[in-house]
């Protein structure tokens, strides 16, 4: 089964287009976590119990732990074995270097930590990216348009007929040998959603930005779900896992990721999915 | 003393332009090595020990740490409290992510790790790339031109009037209010070098792929190291590291890294130095 297939495959079978981040932040815990030995994957091992039934993937940005250096390496290691099969396991790394350095991110995420899918920034281009497109069981999402301020500095860069970040949705489109590739376009960019998915309509897309971003989940959905209404999965982290600050944590972010899903189903029935995006 | 303050005093005081880059893979080693029970960190201590009189900076590449998981961010994290003082110590991550990551990505790197510097991939913008800059004693290298072939497909990218690579790093200049801002540009473009030289005539430049990519040194030196021929540090990894793979390569490394360094100074030499690069 190639990445396009258990994609699909999940998100059908679990009927849910929600990715729960787990940006975990110790600052951000409960007391009683904290205390704990290993308080990143307790956290994590609660909120995985707790959403894991509304969820079609999880997706673990590596900044939070490794700002805990090798402790948070193990962390990061036990937060990936804890994931159910049922889910996909995305490593949010945004790594991209050259070819034989690439190997090695390559086989952190993938076969380390056992990754079903990457986040990769593809600036760096062909070569740099290949190593992680080897195996078609294994996602890459590149970064295309990304849902920070930022994002206009140098992805709106244009030659007068297209933006970078078009020209990148172009060349990730013809890198997709293997139906392994997808794009991370940002909720808080959908009209240029919309022209992104006319440019790739076929691949998976990763959405962040749905929860305490701000961005739109309803346009999100009518122009990124595609046709099939299972082409994207929208993230949500900090407006999931931190719903309370108090002991009733894993219980209210829960019924976050459940609100959250529904809602995504909900934009997704109200959307005529037609091939015009209208 | 600010980044560029110390970039310049240890240039000066180490008379050498060489930055030794740490891409330490166990397969390379001698038997002898690979059997200890920390590999890593007891080729790089050998490795350090032989290479310091002759280098100005260490780049280690996180990426070969990673790939062994917890024990390899051990390594890592060893490495860098190994590495004496009179050095710069570069953390070649190529991190980049949305504001609260990047600052995590930012702690990991400069406080967990004690790196003096970073590289950082600035695909998504200034709010990206901010928390790695509030600290003007710690550097930043903007990955602006790349070394390997895949830089033509996105760095190349042009208005009309300006490429990509001249658009970041005519922003990084503007972005360098803490004299901290640094960009990286591989040895093997060196006419685009000179570009980038003028369009950013006082950033420090990381320049990789003066070893076993063939970059061409004499050029890279000419174009790069400035008027005061203190403006640029070259990096080698695999053609000093990997000297020989016997049981003499701490003894290879250093023959190697004092002749790069003793190239590199003879190239400055020879160079004339003046403000139009000729």
């Amino acid at each position: 089964m190639n990445f396009f297939e258990r994609f699909d495959h999940i998100l059908q079978s679990k009927n849910s287009l929600l990715c729960v981040g787990l940006d975990t932040d110790v600052e951000k815990m409960p007391a009683s976590v904290r205390r704990q030995p290993d308080p990143l994957f307790a956290f994590n091992r609660a909120i995985i119990e707790a959403t894991a039934p509304f969820a079609a993937a999880f997706k673990i940005n590596t900044a939070f732990y490794e700002a805990h250096g090798v402790a948070g390496w193990q962390a990061l290691t036990s937060t990936f074995k804890y994931l159910p099969d049922d889910v996909l396991k995305i490593a949010d790394a945004k790594r991209g270097d050259i070819g034989n350095t690439a190997k090695m991110y390559a086989r952190a995420l993938f076969e380390v930590l056992g990754a079903d899918a990457v986040t990769v920034n593809p600036l760096m281009g062909l070569d740099s990216v290949a190593p992680f497109l080897q195996d078609e069981k294994k996602g890459v999402f590149f970064l295309c348009l990304t849902s920070n301020a930022g994002a206009e500095d140098f992805q709106h860069f244009s030659d007068g007929e297209r933006k970078l970040y078009e020209v990148i949705a172009d060349r990730v489109a013809s890198w997709n040998e293997r139906r392994n590739c997808g794009l991370v376009v940002g909720a808080t960019h959908p009209e240029e959603l919309r022209g992104i998915r006319k440019i790739a309509p076929q691949l998976p897309l990763l959405i962040p930005g749905i929860g305490a971003q701000g961005g739109d989940l309803q346009k999100s959905v009518q122009y990124g779900a595609g046709e099939n209404g299972r082409g994207a999965i929208y993230n949500s982290s900090r407006a999931i896992i931190y719903a309370s600050s108090g002991e009733d944590f894993a219980r209210a972010a829960a019924a976050a990721a459940e609100r959250t899903r529904d809602e995504l189903n909900e934009a997704k029935k109200n959307t005529c999915n037609c091939s015009q995006l209208c």
